[in-house]
């Protein structure tokens, strides 16, 4: 039987090799469908064919892998996650899911399951290329529609196009959708955040993702002399925003679970010699129940109001982006747990911050994830990683998972959604 | 005896003439030597012919004319402001200045007087085209040297290379240095500031223009994803900054006269969905007096670095501007205030939160500024004004302040500095 602990050096090796294959020279750049997606899809397939397995592309750009089941006549699991990344990114994120998936199918060394198992690398997570997040597992739900493949970027470039351009076929992006024998899908990824490092915890199952609510607030004053207006007389935007900064983060921190953000800043006209008269602010607001959610973004809105009102200021804001909290299944999650368990961890439950494609399939189809210690907590930086120890324990989880799944009569036979 | 409200809607008529020579087709723009300013030349050379009043460029692309005394040995009194503006200018920041001295010399109607009348309108006081504001007064007292003649701008074009391509001669700018014969400079200007607006008065004596320490800080925290940190465990840029500039903002109001100004903020990556990893801000603190504005920005200094230590960021700090308060000259200060009390309005004494040419010509001759009440305190804005009534007041104090000056037997004899 293959060793996990070599299976992670491999897993970890795997990881680094494909994010050799960039859009820049010297950082990790591979959104939606860029060239060196080809690559990767070339060597992904090069890893598969030695287990037999062929992959193909779908018309959204998703690398998917089938590897059978006992039967034909059986469903089949789903085990994935994205191959873009950000901008500047590091090697895992996304990545190492579907890398992960790839080491399953070899610990299994040709053994077959009353479950055929689909790897699926979806084309995009991050929503990076055409600013709309999750276009490779929204095909798998019939999301990809002519609005989002009509989406243009800065450049003109449509969804469309650039499908095209990648060699593939916009008008097949229907049959890129779930198969209706889907058991399931399942997700490994790094946590993106520091709660299992400070629980000193390497695995989690992830319960839910938290809702999103994303505004932008802009606090208009008056752009004036910084030299020759008193201060008693400015309705200096920038001040106005500091005070509302300041508030969201106070009651952030008054409700557990809570997550709000002003990560973006803009400021007009900006410059050193002038009062600002306009500050433009991003938010961002999580929790895993909408209606703390909805509470926060309420209160916050009407501070902003008091805070613009008592300042003789004005604010605006919309919303941009109002997404519900999705739970994962139930059944799921206790089988991840119990598989964690049997690596020998202590089992932990988590609420996801970050959205997944996991989000996206559950619409359809059960879902579970599994998350693993990023140490520090880093994501999105060319800093992020994940230690060795922790992907072994995630195969050797990933590996009683499956077994289990596989005795659960129940779940093998229970009615599919999609 | 010309009417002065006559010379007043002149005044007004041809500061909105000159804002019609620009470098932006639909907004006023006209920085140092570019190619509008030679019809700006042209055509108040065309009124001062009127007079028989000969203009001329000098190599610093200063326009200057002499109104001749009673008898060629007298000295003269300079009397200007500049005629380039910031992008997006209104029509008389700077222009009205240079504008009334032309009415005043009208308003003598060839009559001499004691001393000579230079007026000069100053090539550059603004900074924006080469970053370097006073470009033109600094030639007058000998600070446009081989450095400032070599600094370029972004698009590679130096001081010098500007003069020459506006047909001047960049190796005779020590001849554009103030005459021995040198009295005293006068300057009217708008206050570009809410002050005189609230206090309800046209006019005001400057006794001082403030000093100006300008700074930038940079905290640095650690970006990271706004989803899946938890508040507690941040180390954000953007609220750090926030904690600061609400501090700034409540130093500022606790001592009279101090403005502190933070009117850029960058944040990085400075997008929604992650925690900022830096924030950097300008800060802009004046004062009259330079112990003030020095224990100001110490304490801003200290309090950015305890903000920072308390929650687990660092920061950097950068001077980039440390100018000294500069006062006016007493005895045209006193002189000034008859003057707008021989016209019939309560006499006022401010601090002028600005810089102005005449903080450079003061190095070298008695300087005395006059200011002129800005509706809203609006400058550096399409939007910014003078009401015409506040211009005939302004030409009525000169006329005085020409005649009390031709009076003062002492100031005429007293000992030239230049």
């Amino acid at each position: 039987m293959l060793n996990a602990g070599q299976l992670a050096t491999e897993v970890m090796a795997r990881c680094q090799k494909l994010a050799s294959f960039s859009e820049d020279s010297c950082r990790i750049r591979r959104t939606f469908l860029s060239p060196p997606m080809h690559d990767v899809h070339r060597e992904i397939a090069a890893w598969l064919s030695r287990l037999n397995v062929i992959t193909h592309v779908d018309a959204a750009g998703n690398l998917r892998a089938l590897y059978p089941a006992e039967h034909t006549s059986q469903p089949r699991l789903m085990i994935g996650s994205h191959l873009d990344t950000v901008p500047n990114a590091g090697a895992f994120d996304g990545i190492l899911g579907f890398v992960i998936g790839v080491a399953l199918l070899e610990a299994l060394e040709g053994r077959t399951l009353p479950f055929a198992i689909e790897l699926i690398g979806f084309s995009d997570e991050e929503g990076t290329r055409f600013g709309v997040p999750f276009i490779g597992s929204r095909a798998l739900v019939g999301r990809l529609d002519d609005n989002l493949l009509n989406v243009q970027n800065a450049d003109g470039v449509s969804v469309r196009s650039a499908i095209e351009q990648f060699g593939l076929n916009p008008e097949a992006v229907s049959q890129a959708c779930l198969p209706d024998q889907t058991l399931a899908y399942l997700e490994f990824h790094i946590e993106q955040g520091p709660v299992l490092e400070r629980s000193g915890l390497p695995l989690a199952a992830v319960e839910a993702i938290a809702g999103q609510t994303r505004m932008e607030f802009t606090f208009i004053g008056r752009a004036n002399h910084a030299g020759t207006t008193p201060m008693h007389l400015r309705a200096d935007a920038v001040a106005a925003a500091a005070e509302w900064i300041m508030l969201a983060e106070r009651e952030a921190k008054a409700v557990p679970g809570l997550v709000a953000t002003a990560g973006s800043v803009v400021t007009s006209p900006g410059v050193a010699n002038v009062i600002a008269g306009e500050a433009r602010l991003s938010l961002d607001v999580r929790h895993r129940d909408d209606k703390v959610r909805g509470d926060a973004v309420t209160l916050l809105t009407d501070r902003a109001q008091q805070i613009a009102s008592s300042r003789g200021l004005s604010v605006q804001h919309r919303t941009l982006m109002n997404q519900p909290a999705v739970a994962m299944d139930p059944f799921l999650g206790n089988q991840i747990e119990i598989a964690i368990q049997n690596v020998g961890c202590k089992p932990h439950r988590m609420t996801s911050g970050a959205g997944h494609d996991a989000m996206i399939l559950a619409e359809k189809v059960p879902a579970g994830m599994i998350f693993l210690r990023t140490p520090g907590g880093i994501s999105h930086d060319p800093a992020e990683s994940v230690d060795v120890e922790d992907v072994e324990k995630a195969i050797l989880c990933g590996r009683h998972l499956l077994d289990q799944l596989a005795d659960e009569k129940e779940f093998l036979t229970r009615k599919r959604r999609a």
